[in-house]
């Protein structure tokens, strides 16, 4: 196998962090890497795998040479970035959803559409993290049953909003038991013991970019027609990381709890906790810093006639992001698509 | 009008309080009140309406002469002083879950289901919080459209587990905050920064307790067919105090968000807080302490033909419980029924 040189974009960032360790984790054998930032943060001194490396400055000619580039800077930075990198014959592996709903650009779950990948060219697109969970879990269901109709309410933990909203949910929480008042400036609500009902902006159908993701991307990457039946509500809830989502599915065939626990605990990147009578299903932060994707509360939907209701539960952070992108790099160095 | 003998059953709990200060509110017009708890809670002080009042420990004589009984002292209690109540010739207004499926049980929410009160034998139930909030809301929908289907995923506050998961809450808050070990008793899981998706025990069919009053409760207050699809998700989150829920409707007539926002500006109990172009929508700490339903996030559900989604908030110790509990206790006097 061919060992690529690697660039990490917005290095400095919470995802990028993650990105980092698990490029270590993972053992992905690469060539050259260098860490990019914003000016700002560009100069910061970042140790990965005993070695120290100053973080530069992202401009285009930091692009040359470089085959595959993991980003994780926000949309504009990606939109900036991304012509440069396909020019230079790199291929761009991208955290933001500016390229996620475009035709030429695969958005890959890794072990869900690898297949996709191969339609490159030069971008491909990391699902938003609620979808991301949801798609392990989903797809080996959809392949046996067929998915007809699909609802998720989402629970999801500030780390998704960045640092600055993982230290706004402490600050406020402490001020809030201090009896003290606190100004939010990450979220236009208090987050501390409270629940918000938006995460990101408004559409003009009165759903949030967020809501709107699960549906999109969630018939993209599982290629569903485009009129399937999916509504989601997404909700911030007061936890640090890991996003929980309540799962309504009815099914074109048959189908029973058992036969779905027993598919999950044989798909990869699943792992299911499910035996109620002992309080066992998954929390949140049962899956803070974990891999896998937890499903528990698995049961027949009441709702639909052939229904499943479960409970999935994920590190936003790590599957929602950070650990997806760099499996999508490690098909793309196997697959030898770079 | 007729003014009753009251007592209050569980004063010292955390329902209990409520009721008081709202029998102040409503300005319940009685004859004579009296406070009673069980053994552990007897003798203790209560000062309302400026007068002070020591707690009675409950026995069945200390209902003679009573009129009316606002209950909120858990299901055993209740269990075991009802037919005393209803011996000596008292109503019981029932805060816990044991009779509220009993056939001549009438389960009532004001102002939604108040003909049903004419059928009491003495014994009236208070339905289950996360239900009480949405049948004034789904109520005037209900008479307009005819509910088809209903899915809820609930976000649901520490409160409605009593005194001791309050502070709960806040110790294991204080301790994750500070970086120490916290053991919960209160709840099978760590509560701080968390969510839970059990609530109540787990009946046989995978569904908690509190999941299936969702579904059983909403179709006896609104008289649905037994066999309306409704399905539940109920989890509890790190909030102090409101419950918020995700509801998503189907309908049998074609229905408009412009319509339900019009109709629920209408409608008793219910306040519609809908403009998200400037981030107006309920959170649940607007709720803590009110007396509304909040309704927001009106819009097309997207899995549904004729479908509705909203965001459901209200204070679960008010009108999912005190609140209700003295207006049904404001019903029985006005319609003189004790």
């Amino acid at each position: 196998m061919r060992k690529p040189n690697l660039a990490v974009l917005g290095a400095t960032g919470v995802v990028g962090r993650e990105i980092l360790n698990i490029i270590d984790e993972l053992k992905i054998d690469f060539n050259t890497i260098k860490f990019l930032s914003s000016a700002k943060s560009a100069g910061s001194e970042i140790e990965f795998q005993g070695k120290k490396y100053i973080v530069e400055e992202a401009k285009p000619e930091s692009f040359d040479g470089v085959n595959i580039v993991l980003a994780s800077a926000g949309g504009s930075t990606s939109q900036k970035f991304a012509p440069e990198i396909v020019k230079r014959g790199g291929v761009l592996i991208d955290n933001s959803s500016a390229f996620r709903m475009e035709e030429n650009v695969p958005l890959v779950i890794a072990y869900v559409n690898d297949e996709d990948l191969r339609k490159h060219e030069g971008i491909i697109a990391n699902p938003n993290c609620s979808t991301s969970q949801l798609m392990l879990v989903l797809k080996p269901l959809h392949e046996k049953f067929g998915i007809k109709r699909l609802i998720v309410s989402t629970y999801q933990a500030v780390s998704g909003a960045g640092l600055a909203a993982i230290k706004e949910l402490r600050a406020d929480t402490e001020a809030n038991l201090k009896g003290e008042k606190f100004e939010n400036v990450c979220f236009k609500k208090p987050i501390s013991f409270n629940v918000i009902p938006q995460i990101d902006v408004f559409c003009d159908n009165g759903y949030t970019k967020e809501e709107m993701k699960v549906a999109n991307e969630t018939k993209k990457i599982l290629h569903l027609p485009e009129n399937t039946p999916i509504s989601c509500t997404a909700a911030r809830v007061p936890v640090f990381n890991g996003h929980s989502e309540a799962v309504d599915i009815e099914f074109e065939k048959e189908v029973t709890p058992d036969v779905v626990r027993e598919i999950l605990k044989n798909s990869f990147g699943v792992e299911v906790i499910d035996n109620p009578a002992n309080f066992e299903y998954p929390t949140t932060r049962d899956a803070s810093g974990k891999d896998p994707v937890y499903v528990g509360r698995i049961r027949k939907n009441l709702a639909f006639t052939n229904g499943i209701s479960l409970w999935c539960v994920a590190d936003n952070l790590r599957i929602g992001a950070a650990l997806n992108t760099v499996r999508l790099c490690q098909k793309v160095i196997e697959m030898d698509l770079f």
